[in-house]
This record gives C-alpha cells, sequence and structure tokens, in this order.
C-alpha cells in the first residue's frame, strides 16, 4: 500500500493529537459558544469521520457504538440524527481518556486496512479525512483561544516563547494593477482539492488593482481612532446593525485599555502595529475598505493576481484569511458528490463569504491558491484579515 | 416644465391613493412584523421623500416637521435619526387623514416648482422619487396582505370578482437551450435604472437552459406530497434549520385542510393548480430546484436569456418575482452615489438574492429585464417564485 | 326589574364610550406591548362578558359570532380558544364602527332583558359584569398613556386643562402607630366584593406603624439623587436582575433632561414635587422603603390601618395604587367559583403583589377598603406608587 | 477550641469532597443551565466563603487571589463583582486539582486559627459556613443530575446498587386533623437557624389537614393518565403557560416509553410506583392538588402539624422537599444582618415558594421542622414533591 498515505496519516493524526497536549480535560470539554466545538469533541469527530466513511465503507458495517454515531457526526442528515451543535460542551462521558483510545482503536483498524491495501475510492477518503483534520486542527486552536478568552484572567494556552516569529508584512497601500480579462479560476484537478474548488472555469474581469500586503494592526488602529466604529455611513446596513447590538469598538479579543491589547494563544498580548490585523469580521473588512477609499478584491481577482503569468508571485499570503468580495456560491457546473460526502461543501453555499489564503493556525501545506474558505459575514473567531483591492483604469 | 414629469407625477401618486382607499384607519396603522411597514406610513414616507430630496434641496430647507422628518425617515443615515422600523406601528398622530393632508401639501409644493421649471438633477430626483413609490406600492400590498392573514378569520382587501384573470402560464418542465459565451448584462442606460442596475459589463457564461414557464401551484403540490419538507437532503443547511425552526409545510398563506387553500388579497382561496406558485423562500426555490433535478438560473443567465438577440423573447415573466441563484452583489465598478441618495440600494449588498421580472403586485411599466430586486433567502411575504434552469450541454 | 341596575347599566357603559371619544380608530387599534390592549378590543371584550356571561346563560345559546368570541374573550380557558393576548393589536376587523355597533346591540339585548326583569344569579352576572368593565375602565387609560408613550413627540390624551387638581397630599414621613393583635380583614359582604375578598377571615398583627401620607414626587427625587437605582444593596435580587436589564433610572415615563418631566395622559408635564409619585414597580417601592430605613405594608396591616376603630379614618387613598409587601395569594377557605366566572381571579394567584387603594385612574365608587388589585413585581404602567410602613414598638 | 466544631469542620469538609469522588475532571467542569453550577465551583465556592468571611474577618485581609474573588463569589454585592452565573462552566483555569489544593489550604488555616480560638462571632461563621456547605451538598448532587440527564445516553453518577432503600411511604390520602387557632412557628433559638426562619412569632390558622404520607408516583401517574398535564382548568394562569411553552407532559426526568423511566443519579430506572413523586414544580403540585380536589398547606399549617403537641409527631419527611402554598416572604420583624452575611436569604424573598421538609440528597441533620427552604415555582431539578392538605370543618 501507498506508504507516502501511511505516513501522513500518522503524521496529521499525530499532530493533532501533539495540539491537544497543552490542555487539561476540563479545557477540552467546554463549549463556550454555539459556532465553537469542544477540543476533545474535535479528536472525536475526525476520528468518527474515518470510521463512518472508511471503515464501515470498507467492512459494510463495522462495529461502531451508537452513542459514538449520535455524538460525534457533526452535519451529516445522511448519517442520522445528531447530538445539537450548541450542546457538544454538555457532554462529559466518552471522557478524554476514552477519546484518545477511542483514536487509537481506529487508527489501528486504518492501519491495518491501508497496510493490506485498498482500492483507490478507499484511499481518496482517506486523502479527504486527512485535510478534514487539518481543517479541525485550524478550529482546535480557534475554539480554544475563544473558549480560553472567555476566562476574565487571559490564561494562556502556549508560552509567548513559542509564538512563531511574524515575517514583516509587505505594505497593505502598495498597489499592483492587473489587466484583467478572459482568465481561468478553480482546481485544476493536480492534487488534492475540495469539491468547491471544482470544476475550473473561465470568469470576466476587469482591470483590477490589489494589494502587496495585508491590512495591519497600525492600520487598523487608524481606522478606530478616526471614528470608523461610529460612522454609520462606511458600513454595510447589516454590518451596521451588528456593530450596534454587538458593541463592537475593535476586532474580537482587542481590549483598549492602557494602549491596544489583545487577548491570544499566549494570553494578553500587546497589539504589534506591524503584524496582520486579525479577527475581524466581513463587514468590518469592508468598512475599513470603504473608510480606505478602496474596496475588497473578488475571490477570481485574487486567485488570478496570485497564480498570474510567468513572473513569480508578488504576494505573499498565509498570515491571516482574507475575506473577498465574493458570496460563496457554487462554480459554474459544480456538481454535489452522491452519498453524506455530498454534504461535505455544498449545502454551507448560502449566506457566507469566501475568503482565500490561509493563516498562521492553518495546518502546513494545508491550504493552496484555489482553496475557498467561508465564513459568515459576523463572525471572527478566526484568523481573519483582509487585503485591499481597487478598480483599474478604466478599459473603454 | 415637462408636462410628461408633472402627468406621471399625478398619476403614480394617485395610484398609491387609489390602493389605500378599500382600507380604514386601522387596517392603514397596524404593523404585524418587523419586516413589513403600515399602509399609512407608505403613504407618509414616499412623501417624505418628495419632501427631503426634493423639496428641501430646491429650497434650501423646505419648512419640513422634526417629528416627519424622524418618523418618515426609513434608513437614510445621511437624513438622521429614525423610529425604529419594527415600531412603526405604533405611531398614530399623525394619523391618516393627517397624512392625507401631508401628501396634498407636498404635491402641491412639487407640482408648483415642477410647473416653474426646475434643472436636470431635480428632474432625476423627482423621477427616483416615482419608481421609489412604485416599489412602495407593490410592498404595500404584500404588507397589507401581511397584516390581513394575522387575522383568523380571513378579512379579504378587495372582492374576488376583481382578481385579475390570470393567463394559462407557460409550462415549466420545457426548457429552453442557450449557447452562453461572453455576454454583456446590466442597464444601457436609455430610460430609467436604478444604481444597482449599472453599469453595463461583460459575464462569461456556460451553455444552459432555461424554462419557458415558471412553477406552478401544481408543481408545487407534488413537491409536498412526496415530502419535500421533510427530506433535509433537498435543503441547504441555513434553510432546513429555517423549515424546523418555523415549521413550514408549505408555502405562506397555505393552509392544508380539506384541500389546499391560501390567505390572498381575496381572502381566503383555493389553491390554483395552474398559477404560479408564490409566496415561497429561496430556500423552497432551492430545495424544489433541487428535488426537481435542476437549479436556479443566475441573474446572468436570466437576463440574457430574456432579452436574447434577434428573435422575439421566448419567455413571458411578471406573474411572480423569480428568485435566482445570484447573491446581490455589487456590478463590477459599482460606485454609491454622493450623499444620501447613495444610501438607496448600496449598503443592502449583503445576504440577499437577487429576484428577475416582476409580480401581479408590481405597477405596469415599473419593472425591465434589468430590474433587481433583492430579499433574504427566508423571507415569503413577497410575490415569489421560480423558473427553473439547467447546464446546458458541456462546451469543453 | 331593578330601576337602580339598569340605570348603573347605562351609566358605566356610557363612560367606558365618554373614554374613548377623544380618540381615533388608528389610536384605539394599536397596542405596544403584550401586557396593554387596544382601547376597541376593551369596548368589545367588555360587551362580550355580558354576551357570554349574561345573553348565553339567559337564552341557552344567544346567536354569538365565533370570531367575535374568539376575538374577545381575554383569558376563559372554559369558554375556548382565543386571540393570543399580544396579538390583539394586529385585528383590524372588526373596526371601531363595528365594535361600536356590536355593544348597541348588546346593551339593548341586556336592557330588554332586565326590563323584563332576570332572577338573582343574573343579576350578580350584570352587577359583575359593570364591575368588570370599570377595572377595564382603568385599564383602558393605562393602556392608552402606554401607547401614546411610544411615540416620541408626546401626544396628549386630553388638553392639560381637564386634569383633575391634586389635593395636597398628607405627609410620607408621618407615621401613625397600631397596636396589631387578632383583627379580621376581607370582605364582610354587605355590597359586592369580587371572590378574591372572601372570606372575611382572622389574622394575627404585630405592632405597626402606617404612614399617614404616600410617597411624594419629591421623596422619590431624593432617592435617585442620592443613587437609589445605582446601589445593588438597596434592592431585592430580582429587582436589580431588572434595573440592569432595563436600565431603569426612574419611574417609567420619566424623562430626566432639563428637570424632571413625566409622559402623562396631558403630554409631557413637568414633575410636581408635591404630587405622589407613580409608576413604579414593586421592586422599586421596595427598595425605596429600604434607603428610607422602612418597609411596605403588608396587605392586613393596610386594611386594618383604614378600617380601624372606632375614630374617622386618618388616612386618604386614592391618588396611586399601594404596593404592599403581600403576594397575592388565597385568602384562607377562598372558593374558586363553578364555570367560567371561576377563572376571574383565582388562576392569578401566583407571582403578583397585592396593591390596596386605587388611582386617579380609578373609576368613582369602584374600588372598597377590601379591594385587592395584583400585578407582577417588575410592572410600572400602572398608577401606582407606595406608602411606608415599619414594625411597631415590641410587645414582648 | 470547641473540638466539636474542628470535628464537624473536617467531616462536612470531607463530604463534600467524597460526592466528587465518582466525577472527572469533565463532569465537574460542564454547566447545562443557568440554575445549576459546576461541581468544581461548588467545591471551590464553599471555600470561598471561609476565606471571605472567617478568614479575611480574622486577619483583616488574608492573602487572598482576586481571580478566586472574582470567580467563586455566588451573589455577595458586598464583596464585589463576580463571574457571571450562567458562565461558571467556562472556566478551566483554575482546574480541578488547583482547586482541590485551594480547599486544602484554606482548610489547613481555618484550621490552625480554630486550633488557637476564635471568638464567639468567627465561631459562628465557621457554624454559618458548614450549613452552607450542606447546602451546596444538597445543590451538587441535583445539579450533577442535571448535567448528566443533557447526556442521551443515561449515564450513572453511581451504581444502581448503591440507592438507598426507600421505606414504604405513609398514604398520601389518609389526612389527619387539626384544629388550628393561634399558633407560634419559626425557629426558637435552640442551636443553629438561618436568618430566615427568625423570629419565632404568632400566626392564626383555621382549621385544617393535612396527609399522613407525600403524593407518591403512582398517584401522579394517575393524574398523567387523566389528562392532568392538557386541562387547562386545573392550572395557574403562569403554570399553564409554562406547560404549553416548556411541553411538560409528566416530571422532570421522566420518559415515557415502555411504561415509565426517569433519568436518576444511578442512570434510567424504572419509576417506583410507591415511591414520593419528585422533580415537580410548585405549578405542577398546585395542579395535582385541584386535582385531587385538596391544596398545598401552607409553611404554617406544616409547621404546626409537625411539631405539634404533646402526641409523637404522625408524619414522617425528608424523602423530598414538599412545596407549600406560602409564597417566601420575611417573617414579622425580620431583620437582615449587616454586612455581606445580611445577603444570604432576605434578598430572595420575592418571587419563590417555600418547602419544608428535607430531601434524599439533604445531609443528615442538616434539616429541620422549621427549615425554610425556597425555589421558582417553575423550577424541577431539585427533589421536589408534595404533600396534600384540605381545609378542616369549618369552626363557626
Amino acid at each position: 500500500m501507498s506508504n507516502a498515505l501511511i505516513q501522513r496519516f500518522l503524521s496529521v493524526r499525530e499532530q493533532t493529537l501533539s495540539l491537544s497536549r497543552p490542555l487539561s480535560e476540563a479545557d477540552m470539554t467546554v463549549q463556550a459558544a454555539d459556532f465553537v466545538s469542544p477540543g476533545s469533541w474535535h479528536l472525536a469527530h475526525t476520528t468518527w469521520f474515518f470510521e463512518e466513511f472508511f471503515l464501515c465503507a470498507l467492512n459494510n458495517r463495522w462495529p461502531q457504538s451508537e452513542p459514538y454515531r449520535f455524538l460525534f457526526n457533526s452535519y451529516y442528515e445522511n448519517v442520522g440524527r445528531r447530538q445539537a451543535q450548541g450542546k457538544r460542551g454538555l457532554i462529559t462521558r466518552p471522557g478524554l481518556s476514552e477519546i484518545l483510545r477511542y483514536r487509537r482503536t481506529v487508527d489501528q483498524a486504518v492501519l491495518e486496512a491501508l497496510d493490506k491495501g485498498v482500492g483507490k475510492e478507499l484511499q481518496d477518503v482517506v486523502e479527504l479525512g486527512l485535510h478534514h483534520e487539518q481543517q479541525h486542527q485550524e478550529l482546535f486552536l480557534t475554539d480554544i483561544l475563544y473558549n480560553l478568552a472567555q476566562n476574565p484572567f487571559f490564561p494562556a494556552y502556549r508560552p509567548a516563547a513559542s509564538r512563531p516569529k511574524r515575517p514583516a508584512s509587505a505594505p497593505s497601500s502598495e498597489m499592483i494593477a492587473f489587466s484583467g480579462g478572459l482568465e481561468r479560476i478553480g482546481h485544476d484537478g493536480n492534487g488534492f482539492g475540495f469539491d468547491n474548488e471544482f470544476p475550473r472555469h473561465w470568469v470576466y474581469l476587469e482591470p483590477f488593482q490589489l494589494a502587496r500586503g495585508v491590512v495591519a494592526n497600525g492600520d487598523w488602529i487608524r481606522f478606530i481612532e478616526d471614528g470608523g466604529y461610529r460612522n454609520p455611513l462606511l458600513w454595510l446596513a447589516d454590518g451596521w446593525k451588528t456593530v450596534q447590538a454587538e458593541q463592537w469598538q475593535a476586532p474580537l479579543y482587542w481590549i483598549i485599555r492602557d494602549g491596544y491589547h489583545s487577548m491570544t494563544l499566549e494570553g494578553l498580548q500587546a497589539v504589534v502595529p506591524e503584524a496582520p490585523v486579525a479577527h475581524i469580521s466581513y463587514f468590518e473588512a469592508d468598512a475599513f475598505a470603504r473608510w480606505a477609499g478602496k474596496r475588497l478584491p473578488t475571490e477570481a481577482e485574487w486567485e488570478t493576481a496570485i497564480t498570474c503569468g510567468d513572473s513569480p508571485t508578488p504576494f505573499s499570503y498565509g498570515e491571516v484569511w482574507e475575506w473577498t468580495a465574493s458570496p460563496y456560491a457554487p462554480y459554474p457546473r459544480f456538481k454535489i458528490r452522491p452519498g453524506a460526502i455530498g454534504e461535505y461543501n455544498g449545502k454551507f453555499m448560502c449566506g457566507q463569504y469566501v475568503l482565500r489564503g490561509g493563516s498562521s493556525a492553518t495546518p502546513p501545506g494545508h491550504s493552496r491558491p484555489t482553496y475557498r474558505n467561508f465564513f459568515y459575514p459576523h463572525q471572527r473567531w478566526q484568523f481573519t484579515g483582509l487585503r485591499l483591492a481597487a478598480d483599474g483604469p478604466d478599459a473603454d
């Protein structure tokens, strides 16, 4: 069997465990909001994914426990009823040690099967399961941060020293021009891609400009200090409603007291002006762009710019997910796959916006230029930021 | 001054009044939900629009009352604070007769000004105000229906005899093929258009098919009877949540008891199988299309098909607004106009879907092929239906 | 037949109409909160009461319309299903003129029956119906005030000149001592009384003191200015939660801007320091008493003091309903009457507090020393105030 | 120093720990509703009580951590701001082992002080702290049951074998007559009592009857099967609203499927017809009594009966807390104590009902005939049941 797949399986599964090591069973159990999940649920759900879609498919009914099937199914209607999403944090049995045992049992069965060899279709399921698990590795971190942020005493997930050194970001104000025209975007079929990246297709683009760097905390502080959060004319109507209802005055986790601080995975830290701004909603990204006299790029502009032509790409990305102006919608001729796997992406194509790039919490090698991340426009608990765009000179 | 504009002003303003004649002051006052407005508010708000944007602009401060400015501003942040949208139905002073007097006073001042003559810019404001008023004529009817539908005894707005005879609709299952390619959509600048219809621009379309007729009640009854409202696999995730939370089992206003009936402007009526289905949400339209093995058209497909080439258009439309698959977003190079008028459309470009066509409640001559109506995907109180689309044969 | 009863019927029914004369149909239709009712609903419901409990009982089925029975039943489970309380304001058909016609029809039928003569039991129903209607006369005024208060421009129900001159109140700080002991309270059976005033029974009271006058606006301003609304130690736990959730800073309808003003039936008026404070909740009354180093009286103390001995009563009351410390509970051996009339009071004996006295909105002759009014501790839209009490010297 | 107090301190503190031993850190952390608290919070809060009210008082500022003071203060406004009650379950730091260490540290300091000797006032604080802790021992069990009951697979807190054998209950239908008259109730000052049990005072009682036994599950099944939960005429108005809103059909934790079962601390168990009914609200107790043609006793009746005269008490109690008809209110001349301790009971005297007796979860020796427990009328997660009462023969 593909040794590479086995090695990757071992490595990705171990990486999830390593994320959980700094945490207590209590840390791994709670759920501070409907939209986050407990750490131990992430451990169990990613395991259930292999059990349900690989082992059950392989064995035509693996001896799976009904409780686990109920508790660790996320949203697959094909699989059946499940624990309400907002009540995952009330489940304390099975506990963490039983969930770790569950991981070991499933891992062993998957590895045995891979060792004996399985067909292409099941190999693809394992591949999907690993990318799925990597998505949950990022969610694990963002959810833990959200949960710990409920504690008024700013507990740290990891020591500040462990924070990876951020490279100096490219300037957010330097705009590069692109000529547009008829372009192709979407995954070309080489290597793994989620269903929502397909099919590759033509789009027509007007000339546009895109900033070399993402917006930095220092830029954001100027927006705050210029009254950005108090001026309704900068905001979408739904955005302004949210600003007022939630009393937003800064990005999520920011505390403005004796200067600008932010709750992070390393506890409370001073805001670094040069670092990319993170934990902003689409509404905020859109308002900032309007304040700056610019706009957000569409996902087609972003992808075209990032993959442009012969020259090396003029952009670096990967520090924060970048909100685009594109509502999350199916590409032309997008097809939902049959069975439960078909529920992976398609049914969420409504009301959300596409984000491109990747973040400091994204596992290395997980993202790519055609990757389409998506969240609701009010959501802020991911590492989300923005890059500015503008119309190019009019071709007419 | 343009006699045509004066005639149009008189005619549109009178049409609004004629809609209100069958109603009592009580009928005109209440507001059954945040998203509808009282009839008398529509009368006052459309008047305020002329006062604020025409008379005040003309006179550099027309003697306008602060209460009216507060009570009848809808959502213009540039104009100032205003009555909360969901609490318009609590305002009983000014009463209906005062609001009618307000209309007469403003009408007289506008007519005097038009008679004397005003510049092109102010003529455009009047033109915009009339189209604005026509939009409210449709809302007036949909809101009155919603309000009356709260009464468990099905009061009628007008006698059943007055119902316009519905033409036999074209078959919803007959699909016409289009070749796609690089097409232009958007308003070409001849005649009036709202800002969101501009600028005209290129789009690239894959080959597609579009149904000759919209979906009929009979089709919808088959969807219901096939368990369409009970099968989560047909629905978007947010749609299924809504179905469950709202316990939807049929279009809004339908009552399934001794057959299929529906609350209408003519009171409770039997559902006519041949008539277009109406009062469905985007979620339902999308689920129906999936059940039918089809999909919704994009707005570019719809507009291209409706305006295609040399041949007479093969479609009739105008019985129900047709949900498209297109999230409501700005066209490339869309520009928000300066001042309060700029708030007309742009700030709502988030979270809604575009509808095309027109409905039995749309004033004659108000719609056009480039018209972009928009509502949230869960909303059903408009006369909203759907037309099916499908991918064309693959050109590759 | 009793000419007196007929006269009283005519007079009470006319009094209700006279309250509605200053109001438009719009004013009479809206409902600004679940706990208030539209003016026209009060007109219809009090009529329905005579139809349901007098005419139907008399005729063993009077030709009553099902819609009216559904729409104007308040809370009688014995009678059947009914319009949701919070949605009475959405009903515009029947309109005001139809409701007035309904009143005339029912009045005529009642008067004809009374003229012919009816038995004691049905005479008692008429008597109950008239007291019921008087209760609704007070609710009519408090509900209209609440509805008009939603209008940011302070419309008046009646001209300020019409406001009855308030007598100078007795001092709220002058305490009169009572010796307590074994006392009897409750209605003695002479004249009309609601079921909740029965039976007359013994209670044992410790010595106590009661203030000669109710608390005045001037007292309340001192409480506000001493930080009464900001000090949690003065409040019951549920009261403090309410203060924070509702951001209470003064009695309902008060506006603190350029001094102290209040929305009243005469529009916005300056607060008169000597007048009794009104529109306060039980929570506020209780907190004020604690701040003043006193407490609220129990209803037994109040009734004993007001009806004491040989001497003329040392108290005047009737300007505001006075919160007592007594939860609303059945008197010993209280019996719920059979049939729908049994639902009049008994089923509300939970979670509310007893108020004694009467208010400026209470119809003359409607109250009496044994009268038990009751509201929830957070409610403020009635004309509610307080009188202070204290423990007497210890008898031990 | 009082050896007895030291022994009692050791024993009560150990008893709390022993309750937590069957539970994991996850079990001890979550909070399934605002009104329950996490197990580890109970451990910490009861410790904080000794630190705040004993050690700080003793040392005039014991080195207490601000986080603990914030996190483990329950509701003492005198002490300062605190963690929101409904968000205690989001705190995972300090974890369980740190909280256990905190207990040991405080225990040691208290014991050292007691060993050296402290004055009467501080001894009283320790005594209060121990009774406080015993109250939390009962809450610990009821909260754990509530939390575990959220798990759809019915995990058990302890093995079924450990369930204490329930004695055959006395018949709930056998009524014993009492003559009433002038009686004294309240604590006589011998031994410990909470402030709300004071002062002892006179009440006048009509003749009444009280059942020898509490209502049993078998009685309750008859109520269910007679349509008790579907008949609005049996219910208080607020009770019926709750039945409908919550869709109550049986006591909390009951599952009607293949007979009657109930989630218990021993997992899912068949309902034992002879055992006392538990987990019912005041609303249900009141409705049941009405259905049975009886009523609930007042707390004065209950206390008088239980402590009556020369004969041995004719009642046993202690299996379930018994709802009384008495709203929780201060006794005549009740005084709130100065300082934070004064917040213990007084500020909750609103909107709740008194329960008497004790339950299977009450620590031995914790209750007494004058004990006043109290909960809101809709609450059901305590071990709450009822005993029927009736009016005695009329003395008149």
